[in-house]
């Protein structure tokens, strides 16, 4: 039942690349109430922590990225749709995992994890910082992306989209 | 593995209750950027649609909630305890239903979702709006609670709480 809530995450995440498209850079790099502060450090920081923990999962040491890399949104999005393929591919393969699987993460020295902790942490992780993203974008302001899972034909089809307050 | 995301969602809500206990009615009603507007809306919507979604997966119609009846803290603190004993009761015996199961809430009229779709947009429903509190928490400003999924005993045991910004 995950792999659709990761769907959802770059689903959104998608819909806000296109909702903040045409943003200044001054915008996206001002400096905002809480969460990590910025757009940009949002962004990056979404795809950074999903990423090391994927990484983590497969038993693969923490491939460092730089936020200097991304300086703009085009280079973000860039890089979530790079990222995304190595992710699709391990979660096509995490059904068959036990969900007692130990996680050593490579930058956390002697800590470890199940799978069943870190796949939700995962999806929890971002789903939160888009909520805070959706409090700044008014502040810009600009359309804010609907958070709604359902109709999204996301998990099985649903026979419309809603438009109500749900 | 729903179900720990379920108990994620309650537990930090409860943090949340209490670091926001000692707020003054002026600031828990005072309208501020973005989600549903206000502190004691935002709490009252989140359980409101949890409650409604719950309902209809259970096959009953809407048992309508008034804000009304939850004009500070601790009585909206009261409702969620009250709401979740017949919630758990639910999920204990959702595991054994077909994820396919058609869902025809009372208050969308002819529209219909599968319990598949349902049950992960309840969750990230709350998560969202709590992401948003996050935000509006610096501005009066309390303690902003952790958003980690990892470190709160959910899902299997783990070894320790993180520190890192995980």
């Amino acid at each position: 039942m995950m792999k659709p809530l990761f769907e959802y995450n770059w689903l959104v995440r998608e819909e806000w690349f296109d909702a903040l498209e045409g943003l200044t850079l001054e915008e996206l790099n001002r400096s905002r109430t809480g969460g990590v502060g910025t757009i940009r450090k949002t962004f990056f920081h979404i795809m950074d922590v999903e990423y090391s923990w994927i990484r983590a999962c497969m038993g693969l040491h923490d491939d460092v990225l730089t936020i200097d890399d991304y300086p703009d949104l085009a280079s973000l999005r860039e890089l979530s749709l790079k990222l995304r393929q190595e992710i699709i591919e391990y979660l096509d393969k995490l059904e068959k995992k036990s969900k007692d699987t130990i996680i050593l993460p490579s930058w956390l020295a002697g800590e470890s994890y199940t799978l069943d902790e870190v796949i939700p942490h995962i999806l929890v992780h971002e789903i939160h910082h888009i909520g805070q993203l959706s409090v700044w974008a008014k502040d810009i302001p600009v359309k804010v992306v609907s958070a709604n899972f359902i109709g999204r034909g996301l998990g099985s089809a649903s026979n419309n989209s809603s438009h109500m307050p749900i």
